[in-house]
């Protein structure tokens, strides 16, 4: 989930940082379990306290005291997930407009007074979240509260920026997915894998909707979602929980809770056959995706079941010794790339995913079957101790690179937060993992990597230069 | 469109009709062409009269004096493709609360009041409009208009009427897509062909969004769409225009325009490459279904293309002297039955559509291979003087039909109206289908019918007793 977000610098004039958290869109090479285990694994480390403002606004503050520094984070649960179709895109799009000015601050000042105070900040949109962050030297926390709480309800709007930002939004869809084979195969593999979960379709947005957004749309999101009761704030820093409190209260609390009304469940229909895509694209080389759907922790009937998954996944995908790469890429140099990946922190139903590139001399469906036979072998035999061993070490020594960063322990409170587990899962984490048997491992092969619950998504690569033909031609699979 | 209407007699107490029109997703045995034929070429018997209310209503009448009775229809423009995730089969669901009672008249009396008064009534929800029709004799049009002014802008949706009414569509759901695998197959392959377009829901809605409909869904939905600028009011019948339109202005101008916000327009996105589902269900017999995105008249940039493509179907399909029943059927014997059917007046992009099931000596893939040799023979030979012909003179015969029905002549209208077209455009129906050339119907299967725009979806039977083995195997389409 954080392993694979992508920076994006934007053409904003105060240089902020956009970033759509796009997991598992863009290569999928690194091994996302880890990338959750970074930040699970220190949550740990000291005790989160927890607060509520009386208008429904939690709050959350873990002390970290080995620099002067702090980062608070606003987390909104409302995100790509949450939209529905005609309107794909708009929380992107809201997240872009909260920096143009309310009816204290003018556009661009919320960039430049975090700025002028040495802040650094960001903001995310993803399926499940919408979060804006602001990392600076810990007497600056107010400078924060005040204007987050201040664009928390007093966005203005205004119609000409918002003309100006959604042209910003449309070239960014065309450079991030329009241009990039990849991204169009994955948007398509996801519109056909999902029926009727809205993880079908893009955060960005599909470009129509884009082109047919109106500001009064833009405006009846912010008031449905942009309330303390549907917000999370989280800080990690050099900070005393109590005062970080004080100072919560004292920004947010005025603030009017929202009528909050939860979004439709639109739980995935049955999927009853594999579903089978090709995209057609310019490009270099062909990519292949594969995704079963599985369940997530917050959703699992099964308790162990998603963390088996995460260690499925680990199997598969985690660094040299694990398997796609010892026996796809080294071994039978069947993939130029191969990885596998699985968020167990997804609010729905998701994806285990694999992907992968084949070398020159093997087709796709080379490739394929490859996977399969991994598949196959996961399901058919118990993997081994030593490969148990490897994953959990690996989790376990992620914890280093996370107690560095208060970011991702911020990010991770806000995250399990707001795809309404709680911060406290983060503590359980590491256990639930060294919990997961081979047997368990074995079991959730068998129950949800089956055929019937596949989507295969192919990209057979166009000719980038039109006079030229493209490496390969089409493909064998999908008739 | 007309002729693969399903008669549901729902278990509402006064014993309503309740109609969807699922035009494709029932075994397309019919002649679509020649049904829309049927409701065109009449329309060159009377003049049609067309009035507006203040208020935004239009009001459009024809003579039809062999009988003493008249059908009065309202339409509205809404159906389940205004519907957006979450909600789907909402449109359906108000249609059947429109029995439910106003301020006026409680729960019922509506029916009660209609069958009095010696009526006949019906409702339709189809993806581009919902309509009411009452048959009547002619002196008893105020009570028609009476009641639909009223429950236009005073229903009360009761909650719990609400409550029953939505375990009645839930079981009407079960019926008849859950226990029918050729619906369930072909709900996955509009869900899968369509990435962006609101075509991909179900217009009877996924059980899921019915489960967690609320009243307060159905208030708001009612709100924004049933207004009387939002509505088409179509008399046709044993009457005199412009005492309808005294009447209409009498019962429907008192009313309030609504605020109508026209829907986005949700264009699909590109598909850039062939797409390819098994479904999975208990079932006697395979069914394939193959689809190809075509324009219709409301989207055509091409005048002629949508008539070609109507002429393409009925080469195809329209009786035992048509392609597909000569030589899939009859000849080859490698179809139990087949169709093609397309429908030039939806609101949006639609698909050209073919279908059928292999006889027992046959697979799929000989289907399907049958199908794309029909497909290659259209592209590659002009289809003969003779066979455009028959086409033609079916639908003209059809006009015999039509003349019979003022039913199916308002509905004609009606239909035209709601989707953006005229109900001008069925004076000159007949006559741009005459216009179409051989050239014309190669031109429209070499542009449309590509494999890359194509989505096959394959009914794979389960034992319907688990206990016995299918007829067949699965197939070895999609791997």
């Amino acid at each position: 989930m954080v392993l694979s977000v992508l920076r994006y610098r934007s053409k904003r004039p105060m240089s902020v940082v956009c970033l759509i958290v796009k997991k598992k869109e863009y290569g999928m090479r690194g091994w996302l379990a880890a990338g959750l285990a970074v930040c699970m694994a220190g949550a740990q480390a000291t005790p989160v306290h927890e607060y509520n403002l009386k208008n429904g606004m939690k709050v959350l503050v873990r002390e970290d005291h080995r620099a002067p520094v702090m980062v608070a984070q606003v987390w909104y649960k409302v995100g790509s997930s949450y939209e529905v179709d005609g309107i794909t895109g708009i929380s992107h799009v809201l997240e872009h407009m909260m920096f143009k000015g309310t009816d204290e601050y003018a556009s661009g000042e919320f960039s430049r007074i975090i700025s002028e105070n040495g802040g650094r900040e960001n903001a995310f949109t993803a399926q499940d979240y919408t979060a804006y962050f602001q990392t600076m030297e810990k007497s600056r926390l107010p400078v924060s509260f005040e204007l987050e709480a201040d664009r928390m309800r007093n966005l203005t709007l205004p119609e000409e920026e918002f003309l100006k930002e959604v042209q910003v939004v449309m070239e960014e869809r065309r450079m991030r997915t329009e241009d990039n084979p990849q991204s169009l195969a994955y948007e398509q593999f996801a519109a056909t894998a999902w029926a009727s979960s809205p993880y079908r379709t893009p955060i960005i947005g599909w470009m129509d909707d884009l082109e047919n957004l109106s500001v009064a749309d833009l405006r009846a999101w912010y008031l449905k979602w942009y309330a303390p009761d549907n917000a999370t704030l989280v800080v990690v820093g050099d900070v005393d929980p109590e005062e970080v409190f004080q100072q919560a209260k004292k920004y947010f609390g005025p603030l009017q809770a929202g009528e909050i009304v939860a979004p439709k469940p639109r739980l995935e229909i049955e999927q009853r056959g594999i579903k089978r895509i090709e995209v057609k694209a310019p490009a270099e080389l062909p990519y292949l995706l594969m995704g079963y759907k599985v369940p997530v922790v917050h959703t699992a009937e099964v308790e162990w079941e998603p963390y088996a998954l995460v260690v499925l996944a680990g199997i598969l995908d985690g660094g040299t010794a694990a398997r796609l790469e010892s026996e796809l890429v080294r071994g039978g140099e069947i993939a130029a790339s191969a990885g596998a990946s699985y968020d167990a922190y997804d609010r729905l139903e998701s994806l285990f995913l694999m992907s992968g590139t084949p070398t020159t001399g093997h087709s796709m469906k080379d490739l394929e079957d490859a996977f399969m036979a991994q598949v196959g072998k996961l399901q058919d035999e118990r993997v081994t101790a030593g490969e148990m061993d490897r994953v959990v070490a690996q989790i376990s020594a992620d914890k280093v690179y996370e107690q560095d960063s208060i970011f991702y322990q911020a990010m991770q409170i806000g995250i399990l937060e707001t795809v309404g587990l709680s911060w406290k899962e983060a503590d359980r984490y590491l256990e639930r993992i060294k919990a997961v048997t081979p047997e368990q491992v074995q079991a959730v092969a068998r129950k949800y990597l089956q055929r019937d619950h596949l989507t295969v998504a192919e990209l057979v690569p166009q000719p980038i230069d039109p006079k030229q033909p493209p490496r390969s031609g089409g493909s064998a699979h999908v008739h």
